[in-house]
């Protein structure tokens, strides 16, 4: 990537929704348990798969014949919070796609390697009370040679600056901490949880 | 809660964004790193609190004096999804409210119970490709006594209608996909990945 400068957001306007092309609102009308009608109010997609899912993320992890298991992280500049956040890939699913052939593709786009994928989950909700967007989290295996030290190009759609970062599985929480810890970036929430997870199994006592 | 019904819906339409109360859709204009102009399309919270984060998800251990550490779930009817999601109690956190406040408020108000506040996690992003939306993880423990075996009454706001269920903290992953095999049931992205990586730490052999 040709770096020159930070990203800066000029300007936040209100959005109709006939104009916006990528996401729309929607209101819901509905009847509760208890049969009293309701509303809510959500953002939506426009674009959406046939697989009826919206997005794959890829749980990666690296495995060297001579170093520590690793994962592969990015960082991009996320207009929406106007910083750069910290995630695994992840990408949106084309409509002919599976969720699965999508994972395989977004994880050689963004990360340049070609994974081999362990387990695929069911589809999970992004964030429920605002949206009806869904994902699958995908666990992939990526087998590296002694010789491979370095990252491959990346294939990444026109706009896309996506950085690679690798990060011992044992080291995860921690080096999330100290990127959370800088003003600059933000932790995407899933990857945060995950590593929560793991940070909470190993340390707790609890489990 | 009188359960008379299961609920439905009864119709999805578009809304425009001056008429919506709750969430608005945005663009923002930026710059990137190389100097091109872009834009982005988001959709936005109209509720923020003054502490800079929008929402709490309380990831509870509820310890007992003879039965292993279990935590709390609540389900509810998400019109967002159309299915009945299984999550961690949260909550917007309310406008002179800390996070931290909220928290404790929330687990009070969804789960009957008054925790204690083990850790509270940064800011993270819940949706960073669609959302500015940003909330905080705080873990909580709750000390049963051996007298305590039933839920105590909830204080919900009006139409809030939530189920709760305690689930051993060693099953969770399992009972997570054991919902998840129901139609009826969408399990919450930010939990599942908790408890992906729980089960990941203790069964992958990676770490």
């Amino acid at each position: 990537m040709s770096k020159k400068q930070e990203p800066k957001i000029l300007s936040v306007t209100d959005l109709s929704t006939s104009e916006a092309k990528w996401v729309s609102l929607k209101k819901v009308e509905f009847v509760d348990q208890t049969g009293t009608p309701r509303s809510w109010e959500i953002a939506v997609r426009k674009t959406t798969s046939k697989s009826g899912v919206d997005a794959v993320a890829m749980g990666n992890i690296f495995v060297h014949p001579s170093k520590p298991p690793a994962t592969m992280l990015v960082i991009q500049y996320r207009p929406p919070i106007g910083k750069y956040t910290i995630e695994w890939p992840a990408g949106l699913i084309d409509e002919h796609e599976t969720p699965e052939e999508a994972a395989i593709r977004e994880m050689k786009e963004e990360t340049g390697y070609k994974g081999k994928i362990l387990d695929s989950s069911p589809a999970v909700a992004s964030d429920p009370g605002l949206t009806n967007a869904t994902l699958k989290l995908v666990m992939m295996e990526v087998q590296l040679k002694e010789e491979d030290d370095i990252m491959p190009d990346q294939k990444l759609d026109e706009g896309e600056l996506i950085e690679r970062v690798m990060v011992p599985l044992s080291e995860l929480y921690d080096r999330l901490m100290k990127y959370a810890a800088q003003d600059k970036y933000m932790i995407a929430g899933k990857l945060f949880y995950f590593a929560a997870g793991v940070h909470f199994a190993k340390n707790s006592g609890y489990i």
